[in-house]
């Protein structure tokens, strides 16, 4: 059986990103019922709220799901506290050091699995005593990290730097992409783009919508003297694009940015001044799914794909 | 057969990237002998260099090898006239629109590739009356695309635009690379940072030295306000982040980038002053191995890799 399967307990080595404004229960419990893993993304909610979520997401479906916790936000020590006091089993740990909380968390019995955007922290992670990485490449939505190393060079490194179960994100909303991370090395796949454009997803219509038209190149890694993000070209975009050439201090660009922009974006769909966060990737989807057809899709044509490598020997015409 | 090998008369669907300073007749000649497609690099010739060139490998080898030719640079017309005057039998194109050269090409009897980094490109490729695409993604080394579009993301989409035969180029240098390519729809893949790195390459001692002690996270693409320049960390690249950094004009970054400073790093081993170009897939490798060397271990982790697919179907455990 698969290892990251087996780790989770789900029927296909298939993550859903725990995105913000985008996973909440009807996501997260909509892709477990469908065999994925379903993740929660704590980044954008309060104690009370994942506490909220995480019961609703329980009483809808009963395949394992689990959490995504950025380490550095505010909260993050309130919010481990509801993962713990909830039963959570397992936690997708982002944006920071595992070290602090790995121990903890999987004395609580949780399963641990990091985020990391290099091979380095890949294995500062394994010593930090985390089940699972995740890595994630610079075509991936939202903050990325700063090497810009893409997916397709980065789980080579990362799957010499550790013998961990893998996870590969950035990138990746086809099962031919599946197909590919496996090639790769990675034992599975987190999923967010395609997920985020979910008909379960918390995002509003606005940014489904214009998500699910962009074309390639519609999309850039931005603010990287803050914290580079992807986002999708708008008005905010063009904004900090242009505040950015001309040699904008980080100052300049943190108080340009503000605060809250990303929930007046992707939850209340305000396309205009608020922040967008979506993948590369986004450009090959056109419509709006159930995270049920997503899953049947993806499965289908890895499968469909899997069966064609037996004529791609180059061995064979010789 | 694969239809990439067909079309050019390759033992394997590996083609090695033409690149500045890097390929010329040894290198060439080496990849064609050991199976591939090898390219000479007319980008930094002159057309007199470049007919020495195709004469020395004519010698060196009786497979097919090709030329690569920037459409962009003010030789352009000189050396095409070279390559139909020498009997050149195979052309990849890039750096510019294919339309002007690629029906007088075809009509030399002269088989065109032409490298794009998006898939509106492809298609408007595929008008020119073009016989094959490389799709070139925002890993790979020296000049690239300004949507930043990765392999990963950019290989499906070129594949839906267009029915040609399809090379994948960018991020890739080993045999699961190629696998993963041909997952997300590519026909053979173009080899260049791993190549450039070859024994044969006409690369430097100093630069191949460098190159192979790479980090990840150790190159960068800069210079978007001129052409997008993957560029290898050194004193070099760090003046041009800080101009960038400040909002340095095109003009000033013109002025700091001067002439000649790619082949002062690449082919000269300056490495301080140099322009070094390589792509981010270098950090995978350690040692300089020969041309056929490096073919044997794609071909052998490639015909591995695909013998584990056997096992990775998610119908096998229910």
């Amino acid at each position: 059986m698969n290892n990251v399967c087996n780790l989770f307990g789900a029927r296909y080595p298939v993550v859903q990103g725990g995105m913000v404004w985008c996973s909440g229960w009807r996501l997260a419990a909509a892709v477990s019922n469908a065999g994925g893993l379903g993740l929660l993304g704590a980044g954008s909610m309060t104690p009370e709220l994942l506490r909220e979520h995480v019961r609703r997401c329980r009483v809808a479906t009963d395949r394992p799901f689990g959490v995504n916790l950025p380490l550095a936000g505010r909260d993050a020590s309130s919010l481990v506290e509801v993962i713990v006091d909830e039963g959570v089993k397992i936690v997708f740990t982002s944006a920071g050091s595992p070290r602090p909380w790995t121990r903890y968390l999987k004395d609580k019995g949780v399963i641990v699995a990091h985020v990391v955007s290099s091979s380095r922290f890949a294995a500062k992670c394994e010593d930090a005593g985390v089940d699972a990485i995740v890595a994630e490449g610079f075509e991936a939505g939202g903050h990325n990290g700063r090497e810009e190393t893409t997916t397709l060079c980065l789980i080579p490194a990362v799957r010499r730097a550790t013998s961990l179960p893998l996870i590969a994100a950035g990138g990746i909303g086809t099962g031919r992409a599946m197909l590919a991370a496996r090639a790769l090395g990675a034992d599975a796949v987190q999923i967010g783009t395609r997920f985020a454009l979910a008909r379960e997803s918390a995002a509003h219509d606005n940014f489904k919508r214009l998500c699910l038209s962009l074309e390639e190149g519609d999309t850039r890694l931005l603010l990287k003297k803050l914290a580079p993000t992807r986002l999708v070209k708008s008005d905010f975009m063009t904004a900090v694009e242009e505040a950015e050439s001309r040699g904008a201090s980080s100052e300049e660009l943190k108080a340009l940015l503000g605060k809250g922009r990303a929930r007046l974006g992707i939850f209340e769909g305000n396309l205009t001044e608020g922040e967008l966060e979506i993948g590369q990737v986004a450009s090959l989807f056109r419509e709006e799914q159930s995270a049920a057809e997503i899953m049947r899709d993806i499965i289908d044509e890895y499968e469909n794909a899997l069966t064609t490598t037996r004529e791609w020997s180059t061995r064979a015409d010789f």
